[in-house]
């Protein structure tokens, strides 16, 4: 039996985020009651009305550092994905208690859930940033040391520890997902979201921290999702990793020129300079996927589509074309 | 100027214990005025009362979870190292919330006091958990990916994870030891000290958990704390990581073979069986040296005679020899 296709209930943290609610509606599709958890600070309600006015999912508004306030939720539940995190690196780093009580204490509370209600398997949306600084491109899942530029980065190599040691303690099966950026509906930061809000504030310019030069790959939201469950049901050790990516990278001087060709052409693009954007960027990132290639999953597009798909959807809801 | 030379005020959690109060004899020799910080949950008062006496360290009795205990002890620190922990790997795994309290907050709690200080030189004493259940040996630190084993092996590596993120957001110089078997006078745990425990309640018979072929190396405390403060000295990048360790290895069983000899010889050995001594053990570990080689630190002796001084120590203070 498939363990997509059981129909057991599903917890989803971060559920009413942009790929916490795109997971929701995937696994509602295959059959799951869904749980979903969410503090609401950057995800929306509206994002999951659909399935909770459907019967399909509930939504329960909770704080991941207080146990006592969704503990219930994993009761009786097949599988738990851990997807709630703090969204935005640089607030951290001004904030250093964030990501550890929002990242790390939050995936410790996660997992006592787990362990508490016999909740077998479990996955977690780790990130590229674990690499900190890689030397080596693409890069793989066995890439070493990890050393973290962001207390973002840090709290989701630390997250990946917990899911690792309790899958060895405890006997859960876990995947750790490892992503590219991830970009689609709902998304709330991120260079394209600031490169939007920038054109609204001062139409004439856009400003681009770093040189421009900084390359990344992207995924959409729903990509990003069918890879996690393509895994999920293809993986099998104690703990599985994965790098979830496209092959391809795009700079951030040809984003902000998608940007601005979609807001009109009129601002004028301007560097600050300099090889990094901020603290804590990481400017260069590819992710080797050759693990997640062997199982059969390929990106459906690239990282230049993903981003003209997005740049669409966002110009389109905010009126320009 | 030498960092070890400057005549700085350092501070040392876990300052009391096995490895942190040798560290304090060796910095205090070098002219710096010694600040401990230790719950004396494991470490012991006596093994700093010399340096106390002297005026040539003063020890804090506080709990690292708590900022408010403890915070003072850094101002006007040129360095700090951050040795305390929770030092019984078992122990973690029944009370799942040790090592994220005494481990991963702690650390937090550390580097922020570190910070708010301007304390620019920070030192951890990591472990050879991080990685997991390795496939090369001996195994270099560029090593992945890190699946730990273990809670208190998810804590070490979450809390490099904190060390590189502040030394890359903040600007501090992190070094990150990822220690082999570190054993000698003081300490209240490991298999030497498990040996004698057991021989002592029942001296006919020695139980080794496992088949007894676990095989690691073993580390002095003061060639661990020569190591560290070599490596202190000599790297300079903003974070800065190294196994520190022996060439070769020794088994249980031979270990138990040394721990009968020295009490007597009348012991029987027997061994559980099964390739693992108790869930979260790492039955085999053998670190690659070659980076702190290249930097010209040799370990003084081998795993073997680091064993068999610990076991004559041993034996002597328990009146065996």
């Amino acid at each position: 039996m498939s363990p997509a296709a059981d129909g057991s209930p599903v917890v989803v943290t971060g559920g009413a985020g942009a790929i916490g609610s795109v997971l929701a509606v995937s696994l509602s599709a295959s059959g799951h009651p869904v749980r979903l958890i969410d503090n609401l600070s950057s995800g929306r309600r509206d994002a999951v009305e659909g399935l909770i006015a459907g019967k399909r999912a509930t939504l329960k508004v909770a704080d991941l550092r207080e146990a006592g306030s969704f503990e219930t939720a994993f009761a009786g539940a097949g599988a738990a994905w851990h997807l709630a995190a703090n969204p935005d690196i640089r607030k951290g780093t001004l904030e250093p208690n964030l990501d550890l009580e929002h990242g790390t204490i939050a995936t410790f509370r996660f997992l006592e859930a787990a362990r508490r209600h016999d909740v077998r398997r479990v996955f977690f949306s780790s990130s590229s940033v674990v690499y900190g600084l890689p030397t080596v491109f693409p890069t793989p899942e066995s890439y070493g040391p990890l050393l973290p530029e962001s207390l973002y980065a840090a709290s989701k190599l630390a997250s990946e520890a917990l899911f690792s040691a309790y899958a060895h303690c405890y006997g859960l099966t876990a995947y750790l997902y490892r992503f590219a950026n991830v970009i689609g509906p709902g998304m709330t930061h991120g260079v394209i979201y600031d490169f939007f809000e920038k054109v609204r504030q001062t139409p004439e310019r856009l400003e681009v921290l770093g040189d421009g030069n900084q390359a990344k790959s992207y995924l959409r939201n729903e990509d990003c999702v069918a890879a996690m469950r393509f895994a999920g049901e293809h993986a099998r050790d104690p703990v599985n990793v994965f790098n979830i990516g496209t092959t391809d990278q795009i700079s951030a001087r040809e984003i902000a020129e998608i940007v601005v060709r979609a807001t009109g052409g009129t601002a004028r693009i301007e560097y600050t300079g300099g090889t990094r954007g901020w603290v804590g960027d990481v400017p260069k990132q590819l992710l080797a996927i050759d693990k997640l290639r062997a199982l059969g999953w390929r990106p459906p597009i690239s990282s230049r589509e993903a981003v003209e798909r997005t740049v669409g959807e966002l110009a389109r809801a905010r009126g320009y074309a």
